[in-house]
């Protein structure tokens, strides 16, 4: 397994703040509320919200998009000294991206038993027939980030009926 | 599984040679050798070959170049009614980003046993327990993807095998 930065549990919990604050920027956007921030040095070096209804763009995933601009920061398609920080248990793509950027440390918040590949589905992150290794941490603030999830899917359910009584009065 | 388009035998072999074409170009760019192209009405909508040394962005793979690409074509992140031609057996990341995209059509050609997820580590594409499963094709016009390969690494074995005998005489 790959060495990579270590920090104090004050750290993981602003870290983890700090993508929660990018989830909310995403609800508030009408996306899926997940985010995700890349530490570097023990600087926020990438932060970046699920963004797919915006952009119509199938991979724009927070933890993609913050790997991607974490690659233009330090100029290198590897981020071998970095940790990633997420609300949500990674998808299939989003641990494939973090295996080939060689992230060697992931935080993560709430679990997703439906497409959860990290630990909930597959353990893609602990492979030992890969190239590469990571050291996984779940269950950081998971309560916070399910709660802004539950919300937001809640209120969809709720709207969709609004408009149902709506359309029947029509 | 979704029903996704059907081709000739004539058709795979062109959209094949069409993503050996780009593999092509990526290796006359120095990057390895991989290339991808989308279909959509029997047209190709998207066509990208591997860029990650370019970029030194770790996302810059064909397949996942080719989807973002195809998404801005169709203005829409779901793609439905495609199918993705591709020179390598797909990886982790792309496995994961073609089921976010429903392609339910993938063609590839060379197998990759040390780093596929579509028949070689993994059967991503065809999990039943994901909602979305694709019918996949394999080895299509695989000896030529494979020479591709084999050649870009033994020329890079050859170029450093010469870099250290300049060296010694230096």
């Amino acid at each position: 397994m790959a060495q990579g930065p270590t920090f104090s549990d004050e750290q993981v919990d602003y870290f983890m703040q700090e993508s929660l604050n990018e989830a909310k920027s995403a609800r508030d956007e009408g996306e899926v509320p997940i985010g995700a921030v890349i530490v570097y040095e023990n600087q926020i070096i990438a932060r970046a919200h699920n963004h797919r209804e915006a952009n119509q763009i199938a991979t724009a995933h927070a933890e993609l998009l913050a790997i991607e601009s974490a690659n233009s920061w330090l100029k290198s398609w590897r981020l071998e000294d970095t940790a990633l920080f997420v609300t949500l248990e990674p998808c299939i793509m989003c641990a494939g991206a973090i295996i080939n950027a060689r992230i060697p440390v992931v935080y993560y918040g709430a679990e997703d038993s439906k497409g959860g590949a990290t630990r909930s589905l597959y353990t893609l992150l602990e492979d030992k027939r890969l190239n590469h290794i990571v050291e996984v941490h779940d269950g950081i603030r998971s309560k916070e980030a399910s709660e802004l999830l539950q919300l937001f899917f809640s209120d969809i359910r709720a709207k969709r009926k609004i408009k149902k009584i709506n359309n029947f009065y029509l």
